[in-house]
């Protein structure tokens, strides 16, 4: 089958064999994936990963232990746990020991014809909620994810910040706005920015941020650069909390002592409920289509990662 | 008055001026007084402090309004707030933003014949509390604030691994301890070590720390160096709680990548309840004088700090 493979370099490979399914699998037809940040990273050689990329997707159930589960559309928790874990007992496999992660580790990604997830990452996709929308459904939830960070009731104790107004840190701003946050996002791009305004953020260039947006209860950084990290920091009230979202491969240079005087908490956040995000999807609270800067068919899924490589692109989304 | 002043170089002052008590203060006459790692390194330009050094004392109130003060031995919380902000009136203080700080920031400290301090930042010393203990109220109230980072319930999560063996990380075993709690002591220093064992802790040379060591709740970093922050993110499981405990001046290289993918939390913790420390004095729950490794009159408090700043000297005490 057709597939981006990264082995080394990424490749368009066209004889890709297909994905074996093994009981409890489901094998799953894309209909429509997307490129992320991440993707980019392990085309540098983060993680390792060697296989198929790509870990955001909507596709439809071609075979499956469960007859209800065919011809169905779905997306997937991209996080494989063993399911017999504490983690994945308790909770859902996100950080079972031995999880492999679609496209991330040691599990084929969704940029190819098809691709085979455990049954129980399932998630159905309601017909209203088309391909276009559902196909942002893992990052979403990595961005609503940030809520979980969060201590009870801050969000009434000011203003949560945004750092970065890129795919994710956009995203993060429409879930926050779904759940009724007040939200500043702080960016380089006016267009980008213009995103958040419409969803009801207050919006800020990063070059005119004033002096005034400062002590703050919460800061989230999606910038992943040790100046967004720095500012964030210097933004927070005493006590306050940042949380961090963006993967950063390699040290960083950072000044820490912020974090003791100022007895700040940092919480890492990464994946999040499908669930949760196919229902801010189903219900209209979110509307990621504006995010959308490109699609490509799967035979040219090399170049559609040259162009979400490419400084200030927002989302690419690649045919299946 | 005889004192040891920083101006840019700490050196002993004899005709260092007595200080103005202004209303609502108390002068206290230093009995005993500690040196910290702080006090180092203020010495090397840290917050870039100007004034008489030392935060941790314990002394005689000679000079108050409030009468049932005077004559009365007291310890004290360092942080002076303004009393009336939102952090004064609702919590301690430690976090008010005009806030001046005992031989830290904007108020002169306790290495000196006397110093002045709010009334309401004193702290009575029961009877039973020699001064040689008493002394150590500010540390131990710092190494005690661990608990506050804490989220409910960890501690039957498993093992509290601190990272270091010096001052703050002994106080913090010891303190750890009497909270009931399992600790793991990481250091470098066998002699050192020990003291953390007589409390009941599990302790362990750095050089040996075995792979076993990995996946815990909680880890207390209390080296302040790169390596231990490292280490630290290392040891803990997912989700765990990573609790910093020693401000580092400057940056440091780190890579925070493991904060995100594990989503741990990472607290910043500074002072704490100076009555509670007096607690666990009084009640003999922590003994904190094994820590001391010398003592010094005032007239030599200068030999003191070069001998604080000795490699692998426990607490120097002067004595007023």
């Amino acid at each position: 089958m057709l597939a981006l493979v990264l082995d080394g370099v990424p490749r368009l490979v066209h004889d890709h064999p297909r994905p074996a399914r093994a009981p409890g699998e489901a094998r799953v037809r894309v209909r429509l994936a997307g490129v992320c940040d991440t993707d980019l990273q392990l085309a540098r050689g983060y993680m390792g990963y060697r296989g198929v990329l790509g870990h955001e997707f909507v596709g439809e159930v071609t075979e499956c232990d469960d007859p209800r589960w065919r011809g169905r559309r779905v997306v997937a928790d991209i996080n494989a746990g063993c399911g017999f874990c504490a983690d994945c007992a308790t909770r859902n496999g996100h950080h079972c020991p031995t999880r492999t992660v679609v496209g991330i580790l040691g599990r084929d990604g969704a940029l190819a014809e098809e691709l085979v997830v455990p049954d129980r990452c399932l998630v159905a996709v309601p017909d209203g909620v088309p391909d276009e929308r559902a196909v942002f459904a893992e990052p979403l939830a990595a961005a609503v994810h940030v809520l979980d960070a969060l201590a009870p009731g801050t969000a009434s104790e000011g203003p949560v910040v945004v750092l970065g107004d890129g795919k994710l840190g956009l995203l993060i701003a429409l879930a926050l706005r779904a759940a009724g946050m007040s939200v500043v996002v702080v960016g380089r791009h006016a267009h980008k920015l213009a995103i958040a305004r419409a969803a009801g953020a207050e919006v800020l260039l990063e070059s005119e941020a004033p002096g005034e947006l400062k002590g703050v209860p919460v800061v989230v950084e999606a910038t992943g650069s040790e100046g967004g990290l720095a500012r964030a920091l210097g933004l927070l009230r005493p006590r306050g909390t940042l949380v961090l979202k963006t993967t950063v491969a390699g040290p960083l240079s950072v000044d820490l002592s912020p974090v003791v005087i100022h007895e700040l908490r940092v919480v890492g956040s990464r994946c999040g409920n499908m669930a949760r995000a196919i229902e801010l999807l189903a219900e209209g609270r979110v509307d990621p289509t504006p995010l959308v800067a490109a699609r490509y068919p799967l035979a040219r899924a090399d170049e559609a990662l040259a162009r979400a490589a490419t400084k200030g692109t927002l989302k690419v989304l690649v045919e299946g």
